[in-house]
């Protein structure tokens, strides 16, 4: 291997509703961290943005930002990987110093949103799912939501006991976003706000879903020795279609992920001080928190409902308040939990959200609806390192090919229906509300399909019917619509 | 420095109008790259395309192709520098190799554009061009025919001469891409055909412009020993603005990345065998070979005149058929001519269009309008390899900085032109025809404007009034037009 890699320094704008563009935004964020890490001059700009064509109407970003930052000269590329990009832009800044080629990598991810409707927004963050799922009209909290409702089938927990341990992931997440001065929201959010909060997708509320955000960060990784060094790297993609996966509750990307980056680091899931999980819904963190192997599948929820993932717990999850409450500039988020991490090992938090004698971090970073995933763990280098010991794997690869992926041809058919949601922020052009299901056919596809009138129930037989590119499903009880 | 680097297969597609999706493409260009390497797997995939949102409605590029690969698991991400983005992604690939992390990377870049309309193409490839030269109605083609005007100047050429020195590069690459299987034009074209083609940007037409393609390149990139190894890298970027620039006739960008990859490859530019030279425009394959050292500033053209560029002449340069006649997918053509380059020291082309006994290849590849360009030098392992001799470098920092970049806030000043040219091809909204020039105002700054009816001559005094963000200009025997 090539030279270690440590971090020199490290900035970070505000997050939130901004003015200003996000050239500037960069800009702020990278005088931090050239400030913060001493260093003259850097030998390499890596940027990183998720969509800032459709954003922002400008192309060639990795040139306009290096100008802008009075770097013409300097070489620089835009690195993406959808909602993952400030985690990729990272792990390309690392292979860079690693190489031996550059000392000091500058790296600065960022976001410009909130310009924009909503259901702009929405549409243009919806072109992550596959087309398929996409012109049924399946966004990414309806996606998410789907997920939820598998989740609470599959672990036996009745439908007011999940919302209450999605409200208690919203609220810890609030909590230390409330103690953070980078955070967007920085007030606290009870049960009431939680229960009183509109759906999103049916069972999700605007609490469990992150905000649409503006903002920056940066970070310079060096060949220099210094106090925090990168010590684990995992990435790993997933079929671009949700139906086409062996599980819908557990995220393979990650576990892959996962497994390579405590491999490269060498330690195990117990020896993490503490976690930054991407949480862009509520379900997401406790998946992310089993699919880590901080927890068994399935019992993610018990240590929310335990306060294990507490600020003052035995593991802080997102102490920085997460996706959820610091925002989510979909391009930065990855090297935001980064840029936090590095202030946790350091010390350097400077009131209660600091997790004392943090030594060890990870973060974990979902790009789309979880097919491009990355896992990072920065460690202090001044500290007793552990003996590695043998950990048992919590991954077992099974059965991870779908049995059958290509969509049936039949224009009628019958299947099990295996999740569902009711989505009522519907993308541009889509009427609300809307409900779509995942349905198992017979012949063992997985196909996603609009609901006609109906309710629907986890496990009930359907009949599913193709229109065009579009299917639609019907509930047992329900008639056939008269065709005029 | 870390693991040597060698490139172990390439594939690639015929390049032109396909109806093929993007997807469809990359799969197709990575099959031939597989199967030429030999290896049975990866473990990363980049993927190089500059703006695949805009033009197919999709992003999450990385996982989506991965999937497409049946590679879903394997680590992917997308790089991107605008135009440059088929070098960039190679880049990115050698410093992952080189890293020790990574041992077989798939590297796939591609472009899908041919679906839109031209005016909608040029609007989405004008996004590359800083804000304020992008309002006042500058296209890529405008801006290079500014350029080749400001040349014809410097290099003391008449304009007859200018033109007949550009046919010839046209007519060489056109007869080039005749011999290449994979060109998207495989026509001769005479000087009649030349001279007969529309103006696209006066001094410019349609036949000084590489075209609108659809494409993708696959290439393999390994530790392990093979036939061609990756010797030589260089990066830099320059000012989004062109009127910011101590030169319209020389890319810095191409000068500084020149350097690094001479020097790392440890070889002059006399070593090299031929190369492949970015031919957007015709005047930028003759200001290419300038920046790279082959021949001194401003006489470039005494080696197409003189033949010296032609496939049988000691310098063959876009043996190809380059850009011109090859075809551009944006994201794909830098790595289009690594490709080509590999196929050209394997003597592998198969025809008269192989340049015997060549040894070591260099390509150049520009980003934007010259603000993010590349050059990468791959070599044969069976060769003698000179002893590096020391090398007179080209390359004078000078005065690089230029005096004053910021725009005039001033309603009305005077200036001299320093070039212009009258664009026909105007981006969707704007009528054409449309003067453009280029004034150095009395106080040392330089700005983009639009001409007011007149006749326009370098080196003439201006006048230039400010109106909303534009900037007019009118000539010494025009008088200002009367206002209501």
């Amino acid at each position: 291997m090539g030279s270690e890699v440590f971090v020199a320094g490290v900035g970070m704008t505000a997050f939130g509703r901004s003015n200003q563009s996000l050239a500037e935004l960069m800009a702020q964020a990278a005088t931090k961290a050239f400030f913060d890490a001493g260093v003259r001059g850097v030998d390499y700009v890596l940027i990183g943005v998720m969509n800032v064509e459709e954003f922002t109407g400008e192309s060639n970003v990795a040139a306009l930002i290096a100008d802008r930052l009075g770097l013409a000269g300097v070489p620089s590329a835009r690195v993406e990987t959808a909602s993952s990009t400030g985690s990729a832009v990272f792990e390309s800044a690392f292979y860079a110093v690693a190489s031996g080629y550059h000392r000091n990598v500058l790296v600065i991810a960022g976001e410009k949103m909130t310009h924009l409707t909503t259901a702009r927004t929405t549409r243009i963050l919806a072109e992550v799912i596959e087309r398929n799922e996409r012109i049924h009209g399946a966004s990414m909290p309806a996606l998410a939501a789907m997920i939820t409702q598998k989740y609470q089938y599959e672990a036996g927990l009745s439908s007011e006991r999940m919302q209450s341990i999605l409200a208690k992931v919203a609220i810890k997440n609030h909590y230390n976003g409330s103690l953070n001065p980078y955070a967007q929201f920085r007030k606290l959010v009870s049960e009431a706000d939680y229960f009183g909060s509109k759906w999103v997708s049916f069972p999700l509320r605007t609490y469990d879903c992150a905000p649409i955000t503006d903002g920056a960060v940066a970070l310079v990784l060096t060949s220099e020795k210094k106090l925090i060094r990168v010590s684990g790297l995992g990435h790993a993609t997933d079929t671009l279609a949700v139906r086409h996966r062996d599980s819908l509750t557990s995220f393979r990307s990650t576990r892959l992920a996962a497994q390579q980056a405590y491999s490269m680091a060498r330690v195990n899931p117990p020896d993490i001080s503490l976690a930054e999980v991407h949480d862009a819904f509520t379900t997401f963190e406790i998946i992310g928190t089993e699919d880590l192997g901080f927890f068994p599948a399935k019992q993610g929820w018990k240590a929310v409902e335990g306060g294990i993932t507490s600020i003052k717990g035995k593991l802080p999850i997102n102490p920085s308040g997460g996706l959820k409450a610091r925002g989510h500039p979909v391009g930065a988020s990855g090297l935001a939990q980064i840029v936090d991490m590095v202030w946790q090992l350091r010390g350097e938090v400077g009131n209660s959200r600091q997790v004392p004698g943090a030594r060890i971090g990870l973060t974990q970073n979902i790009g789309g609806l979880a097919n491009n995933n990355l896992v990072t763990i920065i460690e202090r280098t001044d500290r007793f390192r552990p003996i590695p010991v043998y950990w048992k794997s919590l991954f077992d690869p099974g059965n991870t090919e779908p049995l059958v992926t290509s969509d049936p041809v039949q224009s009628s058919m019958e299947g099990t229906l295996e999740t569902f949601t009711i989505l009522y922020a519907t993308p541009e052009g889509i009427p609300s509300p809307l409900t779509l299901g995942l349905v198992r056919t017979k012949d063992g596809r997985m196909i996603l399909a609009r609901g006609r009138d109906g309710n629907f129930v986890i496990g009930q037989e359907v009949q599913v019917e193709k229109e065009g590119d579009l299917f639609y499903m019907r509930g047992p009880s329900e008639k056939p619509p008269k065709r005029e």
